[in-house]
């Protein structure tokens, strides 16, 4: 049984692409969250922050889409936090710690998890900053039930436990095409579930301007065409294009802070789904209005 | 060289996603037909039938897009029928006596492929009870030829026989985007073929109202971006969603009997493809229209 | 987010190789322990108790080597102990109460892991009932420590927990190649350890003869050559001939339980690791003296 | 360190796709050009024609989309070019000599790449013959460097180098979504760039009717659910169907040489990639005017 | 479904690793048999010798251990044989007559399979031309039923097939490890049974000495280790190196034929197993005694 | 096409197990060299140094063997040398600097391949520094051409450099099965050959006890069982034990310098030979007598 290193210690990481700022100028700051605690099918994703980072070989820097440059920007990779193995309450807390840390340093936080229970520790964080918090959520799966095998923590509940925080219709949720009978029915008086794609995603855009946004992006959201490697492939997705569209408008809005999730590399030995999560993540840090 | 163990036996199977009624309640009956004795390029077929069963922990019952759910219905899986490795002519008897069996018991039979031929023990049941069968028949490939490598029974020739059963103008093709000259030429004055993609389909179902239709559906007729697991991708096809439009819009006919066919698990090692097949089936069993 | 089957149901199970007798006259009962929530590096052995079950289209019941057969057997495969996500506290108490009752209905106790430390929940039944207990144990690695990344509970120190439920002197261990220089320090005082290989194992044997053994078998500790698909393979270990024949001479001793684990089939593509695990648990099965 | 064959001798080589008519008359000459000594990330091009040759089990020669057969066409394929690794001048050499000697028996010169860099082989002949030569070009990627890490000879520079052959503005680039800053600075005086998709293209079309134009596509321009079998897959590519419309439009023109490249076979398991760029290269044969 | 190539042809295979030498002036002819219709668990071994020819690549000519070239001497590999799919009978009879040409000629033939069965289409040729035929038989299986499932002819029943037609004692098999026990027990009275590895060879083949000898060579009695690439994989096998030494040992007797089979390349994608049964066999054509 | 990180910046790189000492005090220097230019037959050497730092996770830095940790001792790891693509005079003109530079600072280099070519740019640097240079030589390749497709520098001519620049009788091989007839008997007079495994490596230890020692070690020589992840794979190899002992009998002598190289990870997806290779490395930086 190997150590495994200490995993945000510089010597043992690889810095995302071109996200090599120094922490105190920078405006936004990335880290990972190798979580994979409560994942009911396909673990893996633990394995995510790293294989992003080591595919700074199969991607430019340069966005010809918005044309800009991660390295014009003053973004900061500070590695992935300790995950103390099969203690999901210890998991969160650090995340909401490393969350609260950033915020406090005036920075905008960017996390790349892991499973989804991951955007609990940083809706903890921001929901004790941002009274007026709303969620903009992509996902193929609800994620809205209340108990998941007995268990409060799971990324099956994990949007149930943020809407504790928030209370009824902050939280918009789209691409929504996975979930059991129940959820669905919650969901019409609780939380803005739009189904399948990212019809009504403007006049949210629209209703949201100004307001205080995080951001929980799913991947499993795309189609399983373009990005098999997850846990838990969902078919009937959205495009890539359609992702990058409705990521655009998204940040069009004021984002406090935000999360990629659910890439489990293992799953796709092309490689493609990796890069195509680099590529979501360098089009969404480029996207972000930090200041 | 290891027994294959008799797969009609409970003991030895899963049961697919939430089709577990008894039998003499049950309106839908679906069963697996593991063979792929004549397929001429890549075999694997014969595990389909149990793959798409071991799915189950990747998938909901519960469809959002027809807000139903199979635990709701009176559906029963009896497993796969003995298949008796390189006696292709046993196979199809076998085929043809338990697709009889059923239709004589007043269920609607669903059957799970295999290579294409099985198709054609299930149309010998139906055709014997039905004298206006009609085919629709989702696909890539023509499968029209008279004979294959000298033989009259194969994968590439089961539509031609389904076509002596029933005689010309009786067999609706959609998809079609593979064969040789001699197919299609031979298609325009003895079958219905829609190239491509469902074009036409919308009409086809306005004729055929009412009257009772065989559904095939071979899924390479999906694009091998969504669907690489199978003996013959072809590229070129539809898109997930326009195959579930597809099938929803034949099964507001009256489906007397149906069948999926050609996934091969072993080419796709994400696991998209089986998923792929079962939400595919899942969304066709509860859009059945069972009394 | 799927839902995952109560795995524990009939319905939703394959059973092991020829186990299939009833519960009330079985000897042997088989159950698995689909577990994996503190392993380190790579995840993936809780499906191996599923894996192994459908192996069995590619082994025989019959052994030559010892001329017997699983189907000759009194013995009873159970299916898998309904697993809690990420609450290792509950899983192993549910792992002692299963264990406890099969003992209880004078049976002997036969574990599919799961990572290394459902052996916990198992020797917890173990200890309570004979108060001179042994544990035998291969594996590549010591288990040995007394945290690991501040959990008291994980694959890495299962045999240190064990260690304190028994005492110094009652754990034999062969095939020991890994580990960090504290717990080759600390072994020397508490536990038997033998490196490498099993150099010393028919001695102990001897020693051992005619009182209660627990068996833990960590197929890690077989070359990665013959077993790849395991969480942390480490090369240099033993050959299949090695182990079975080291596992013959324990079974001449009065083992009253025992469990395989660290199956993690994901990691070998040409499911050669899945077939070796059943077939050391098929050989295992008919070695034991069940009466 | 075994002997790589002489891969241009007829004993070693397979014929690709009914492209089995004598040399002498033959109007269109297919050859590999398996080099991918410059490939900076991922290689494995230099297998692609070995492959591409060998998926003749599986597509058939008649094309339904053009009605017509590749057995019907005047098409010789005279195997691969020797290549003499890690010496690019010789093998871009070699590429110009073979284009030559083509081109003076009067035949129409297709290339299977090989990465990007081989193109520039071939334009290096037709732009001696042709004085008025054009370039269309498909590919995800710039290829508009003029150094890449202190070399000129680069698939990173190619299209730079064929603009030094040819000058301004008569490059036309179509799909383009990935590059450097400079590049994209650059193309604006020089070439003419049509980023993301075939958006121009009819006017292209119209605009260089008659002219002489060279073909040069990459299949990156694919999207990698498409097309995950390539070096540096980058998403947000072109669908199936939209690249062959855009063939289909290109080869209204006067192609007097083409080539496609960048199929890297071992990245795609599934097969499918492989089968793409056959069906591609099929479709590309049929739509050209030889004669 | 597209069309299988006439396998026979000349343009579409790839010659054996340095076999080019002319029919008329060999003494020995390699063919293949890519048959697998009777496979029961993973099918794929019909794509074996195609496999194999392409490992030209892969493997010199020369062999050190033997201090001999296979350029060096008159082989010739005449391609593979046409498949009627699912028509066993056929097949064999094709593979019969095959064979009996190439003895007819006067000269040595060998036989890349496919599955077990292909081995009795060849012994049948034998048997009526040698009334005192041995066969020595390499496996990890028996093969020794009467019937599977309801079948007669089948990679199961293939040696007992064999039987009918040598009789009592004339076949000598080693390295078997798998089967039922009315298989071991029948062997007792019927052929030389040498169980697990090579014992008794020795003795065997000086009682052989000079008599004629048919060898086939089940690949699978090597270890999954070294040969995963198969579809029946059976722990415990023999190792490379042993393999090698009994070849030698058998190829000083006087060997009229011989065959390799049951390579299955898909199951292995290292590619090592193809190589491998590719370097078996280039060992074994030197080491028989052609003249 | 993708912009290749400068791989020597710290920013981009992980550090080896537990090779984190500062440069001014360390007694031993690793580099990696990821160079595959002139691979011949499956390329991807060039990931090798890059996947043994990332296998940091699945490996302890103490090895129980050798009762000696990689933290103890004074290593560092300075990253991988910039390699110019495609330019093989200048990738070794930057080895050899390197390593001169090493040398000259007091240290012993230790360099990850890359290809073995590689090898050859260390020689000369270590030629220069000693005339009475030796090379102790493991592989399972001669590498002694003279030429290979026209090029003096190739992986198959790496030794036959070697030894122009060291003279006859300087160069000890060990474990070679693979080369042409030519190679073999030029060897006899001109190096010291054994073939197929460490036979003889003892009376060499003795006779070159005390004198300056250049160990190249192809991981190749292991059975591909055990290492399959390698361009060419060649069956028959020494197991893991008996490189172990091999490495720790060479490891007796005075090392001046060493090399491991041809890991190709991409040919094991169960990433054991990723972990092979550091485990060798390992075992190699414990075994040296580094002051």
């Amino acid at each position: 049984m190997p150590i495994l290193p200490q995993s945000g210690g510089k010597d043992f990481m690889e810095t995302l692409l071109g996200c090599d700022k120094p922490y105190n100028s920078a405006k936004i700051v990335v880290f990972g969250a190798p979580f994979d605690g409560t994942t009911s099918y396909r673990p893996g994703t633990r394995f995510a922050s790293k294989a992003i980072r080591s595919e700074a070989y199969g991607l430019e820097t340069y966005s010809p889409q918005q044309d800009a440059d991660i390295t014009e920007r003053d973004i900061c990779d500070i590695g992935d936090i300790d995950i103390s193995l099969g203690e999901t309450v210890k998991v969160l807390q650090a995340i909401e710690a490393k969350t609260s840390g950033i915020l406090h340093d005036g920075k905008l936080p960017v996390m790349i998890g892991g499973e989804h229970l991951v955007t609990l520790g940083a809706v903890r964080a921001f929901a004790k900053r941002y009274t007026e918090l709303n969620i903009i959520h992509f996902d193929a799966h609800t994620d809205l039930r209340d108990e998941f095998f007995g268990s409060k923590l799971s990324h099956a509940t994990v949007m149930r436990r943020c809407w504790e925080l928030l209370g009824d219709g902050r939280i918009y949720q789209f691409g929504i095409r996975s979930g059991i009978r129940e959820e669905f029915e919650w969901a019409k008086t609780h939380v803005h579930m739009h189904k399948f794609d990212f019809s009504g995603l403007e006049a949210v855009v629209h209703q949201l301007y100004g307001k205080p946004v995080y951001f929980t992006l799913d991947l499993d959201v795309l189609d399983p065409s373009v990005f098999p490697g997850t846990g838990t492939p969902e078919p009937g997705g959205v495009s890539y294009k359609e992702l990058m569209n409705a990521v655009a408008s998204v940040c069009r809005l004021n984002i406090v802070g935000c999360d990629i999730n659910e890439l489990s590399p293992v799953y796709d030995q092309s490689g493609t789904s990796t890069i195509v999560a680099l590529k979501v993540l360098r089009e969404l840090l480029l996207a972000l209005k930090s200041e």
